[in-house]
């Protein structure tokens, strides 16, 4: 292992994300163990020092810090990963990026296309490595579902529909910002379920589909009024509770997405389906080791929908895991992100999705909030070149 | 048997639903013994006389005609049951109801709202009972499901979702037209798949979740030319292939509908789901005898979406039927509707949905047809009264 | 309609099973058009007025009788329908027999091996066309099951298991005996769900698989004593609650078979699942419409469990029916067997399950009964030689 | 982190379960942070030298070796993790135990009863902590299913019935013995499916279900002959293929058990299901992250098999992980195990299932192959006691 080249990574934000990043690096030598790359946790960030501590000591990272700017200023860091609340996004990314790190950042990219155009910028100049964590595209029913399509197999698409549906926000008392509930918070999040929910909806539909050209969107704030934890006030909600968009997709499909948390009994409810001319396949979280597949080409009596356990070996990522049969979970989605940023370092691609194809997707969701508020159709604007 | 009321059946129409609907009059007396009145297969009408001839033979009817006006004409005939292609019923029905006839009308209830609109006025004026085939409401599992809703175990309602998902148009060399494929004959149909998919999808809705607002929706003709069989040339596709929708209830819930003939592997995949404070249900018809339920008050632990067999004799119409555990079919939908009608008659209670509930239906569907023609919300006008 | 060729139906039981029968006949003409023979329900016939007489008048039979020896001498009647409880079928039949009726049996066809032996050389000797109403052959999914393991697709055959799981008995205050629990009625009933419910898997299981050679079972009485309803005592139970046995067939699969009525949240659980060298098949009862096949031929990458809805026109008997998409019922099945008996008098050919073929199912069962109580393999005997 | 006890693990056999113990001692810190004990990777042991050095390279152990006992001399190993085939357990644990190591085994316990005894006596006059890797125990919806049936809510159990399916073994080409295969090889494994799949279920069934009385089985070998990878010579196949049997629980209810690797579709397909009077549960291992639960106390109406999507902070271990509706994987069980070895350090309580635990199980797997060899019914001699 001594000969392996050391990327010693910065995180920022110790919530859930900064936790599974982390179990995402830590995991990364042991079953990709032929790469050339591995992460170094070199320190991590939070503005509160007991926690940064904390974090630290759990986790095994070398140091911390309280302030995200000295993450970006020591020269022992090579990479910097963003997982911080979405109104911090451009100004972390935009200077890490000068200081030449390699960025890894949260989704959504940012709260606005104005923001993340800035962030597209900086990197691109600045010519660094960067990736977006859109981590459903690496469970491996979805990255089926991306090869299949990608294959021919259902020839022209009409339509494509996802929906990602949960409960946790019903109850009315639940209070809006500070830490645990900054997605509450319009001016953390800059937007509810869309920035949140429908961006992965977005960005795995233009990986498997290719653009959006146009939407049209309505938004629903059920609860008015929430307490907000900075201020111990109740204070109006910013957020959309819910959003619908259907659009056109660059290829002439119909698209159909949804997202909401006041879906009671669905807790992280991603579905996906796409209908072509000779076939269909559908997806969801809940069931993540399966991917739906019906094949027209089949013998008519014994035709109908498969469901296929993505168990195998030949399935994208699986040969680095256990046995046909048995499963593996939300947080591989991650491994095998990490894995391909760092895989990416010696092939020399850039690592999908980057900042601009997340620069993207944000052009959608910014659209799909234009509509819903002017109550008309929308442009996105959208240039969708991403190479796969 | 001997004292029960008869009502005396002419049939317009012996296609598909005219074959369903007579199944039903046939077996009213065996699974509804205590009604009152009963049908009689006074005669049925096709133009083509060896169509009707034959079906009068089949099925037992005592009489056939090549005209539907004799029909109407005729002073044997209680009840008028409409059968045909859209574009027809306006004109069956106000005749029909001119003559003091009773009618059953095929849904949707026209091609417009402005037919509808003189459908309904003629039998309110004439003072008949009359009722559209939206059958899907009878299906025990759909009725369980509205029963469950006005129960209020659901609390506020926060999204209403249905859809209609079918492939048997994707052949581009399918042709419009002719006995069999009127429903892709914009003159003929009025409509795509609003009006014969849709139509259905919004019926349920209201019934459940009372009236539909206003409506944004798109449309697509995937297909734009086929071969019509009346002229035997290629023409313009008149009909929307697909059709999608969102839209405000009256309630303050947001409705996502979507239709299509293009969804590969789904043969009349109906869905829908009901998301409320507490509870949540979901439905196919697909698997038309279960009803899915998530009822947030159960226990935490052992909580999750319930999969229930609607077989028992507690469960709507089940009684009539044969024991735990054993299914029904589409067909007994149009029983319950038969048996339903009938009832309707002793009681002196209009039969749901009527001529007027379902022109409400109407409305929707034209302003989701003006709204995908002008991309612009449309405002149904609907007025939901609807007693249950 | 005039030409066709009328049989005369006397049905012995005023039970689900007269009514579920009943039901087939009247459906027979408008469903199977064009077969030569018809049913004419001529008389009925229960040992108490009161029903023989409410069941004439509700399903229409022309006459009726209280004694069904009245049924086997009256000239008028060309067929026999036992639907009695298990410990008449003999009597009945063989006389039946001896007066040249036509006879059809519902299952199990006797309480013994030695009492069914006497009821197929009754028949076979009288020279009459019988028939045993194990119904779920009928159910199209099951029937394409037959199908495709008659086509070789699933090669040579490892696996066949079956189990019909209900919970209807588990209250230990349910009485035993009378009309209605005469199941529980060790006496009436000749055995408990061995003879009711394995009866009808085993039937299924030599149809689809061949001969079972022999047996190793276990039975279990949960609840030991109940109260009788004919003397009003607490007595003894004598019946198995629950049966278990697993077994070799003829051609060297092994077999496992289950049934129990106190498996709660089962209705009428009928699984049945064949593995064979290159595909398998699974089916319930509870989703009728559905087949479960996997073909291993499948490109691996896509390769699944594929649920097949059971309602395109290519599937058996579904063309008879509605569209695709569109589910049958329960008494679908006994249309089907109804259908099957009417063409097998135009076609000469026997009408499966015959008596013999039943006969060979009441081996295994007795074979079971006696390998639970002798705690010992049991060869059957079973010679199966049923040509489909 | 460094007032931790560390127990230095030396870790016998570098094949698949190697690897995921592996993983397991190395998430333990980071998932259990609290734990007072932590393992350290110490040695890893593989007859042959490069497979040792490349494992413990990989995987970060600090030393190899090639023979087994220098594992058990080392005085730097606390705790020996044995995961040889089958005919190594007993010497190596023995062994181990003599030297005062803490052992950690892989399931079955042994190839024999005569076997496991030497080892239970072996680490209980010892004293040393001890453990089987009957890992299924530690996936949280089997822990839950457990849970519920301590809790009563399920009453009186009438039937408990496991399966384990696989298919990988068909192909008649495969050869047994060697690294690989030594699972077909009945010298190294002691027998087939019994002790490789059954071992599991039984484990599970007692610990949730109590000891079971006697058995009736049945066993198949489809294959008759295989090369032997060492010999390079077809020989006979001395393993069961296949394996059903039947049995009684001391508390009254039927069991029943099936596993085969000839069930084909099915890639590990563990499923259990337990009916009680008043609830039933079901699970199955492809999709692991579900329990199926009935409660027969619902309201009738609205009364199904609730799906329980076990990823909830509630559920079992889950607070341990990610978010509600965000799975976990097949390893995860193992990751489990460990914490509650680790946990048993500190608390001075057994870490079920023991050796003693698995000396049950392996007297009902003996039993079961002694009774398909003699076709009889035989007593296992369980005495379960197991406090949980």
């Amino acid at each position: 292992m001594s000969n392996k080249k050391q990327i010693r990574v910065g995180l920022i934000g110790t919530g859930l994300m900064g936790r599974i990043h982390t179990n995402g690096y830590k995991r990364l030598a042991d079953f990709f163990p032929e790469y050339e790359y591995v992460p170094v946790l070199q320190a991590c960030c939070s503005r509160r020092e007991a926690n940064a501590k904390a974090f630290m000591e759990r986790w095994g990272y070398a140091s911390y810090e309280t302030d995200w700017k000295k993450i970006i200023e020591r020269d022992d860091i090579d990479a910097v990963d963003i997982c911080t609340p979405n109104d911090t996004h451009a100004e972390i990314a935009i200077a890490a990026a000068k200081a030449g790190k390699m960025i890894l950042c949260e989704k959504p990219l940012a709260r606005t296309v104005a923001e993340a155009e800035g962030m597209v910028k900086a990197v691109e100049e600045a010519g660094v490595q960067n990736t977006v964590w859109y981590n459903y595209r690496r469970i491996p029913a979805v990255t089926l579902a991306k090869n299949i399509v990608a294959s021919g197999k259902l020839g022209k698409i009409f339509h494509y529909r996802a929906n990602f549906l949960q409960d946790w926000t019903i109850n009315p008392d639940l209070p809006q910002g500070g830490d645990a509930l900054w997605r509450l918070d319009v001016d953390a999040a800059g937007s509810g379920v869309t920035g949140d929910l429908l961006a992965h909806c977005i960005d795995t539909a233009m990986w498997i589909n290719g653009g959006i050209k146009d939407v049209s969107a309505v938004t629903e704030t059920f609860v008015k009024e929430r307490v907000h934890q900075g201020t111990g006030k109740k204070q109006a909600v910013g957020i959309d509770d819910a959003c619908i968009f259907h659009c056109h997709f660059d290829n002439g499909s119909l698209g159909l997405f949804e997202a909401t948390r006041y879906a009671r009994g669905h807790k992280a409810l991603y579905t996906l389906e796409i209908n072509g001319e000779h076939a269909s396949i559908r997806w969801d979280l809940h069931d993540m080791n399966r991917l739906e597949y019906f094949d027209h080409s089949d013998e008519g009596k014994v035709r109908g929908w498969r469901s296929i356990h993505i168990t195998d070996g030949d399935h994208p990522y699986m040969h680095r895991w256990w046995i046909p049969g048995t499963s593996i979970g939300y947080e591989h989605s991650f491994i095998h992100q990490v894995a391909d940023f760092f895989y990416s370092l010696q092939s020399g691609e850039p690592c999908h999705p980057t900042f601009r194809d997340a620069f993207e997707t944000q052009k959608v969701c910014e659209a799909v909030l234009d509509s819903a508020r002017d109550r008309a159709w929308k442009d996105t604007g959208v240039d969708w070149v991403e190479k796969v």
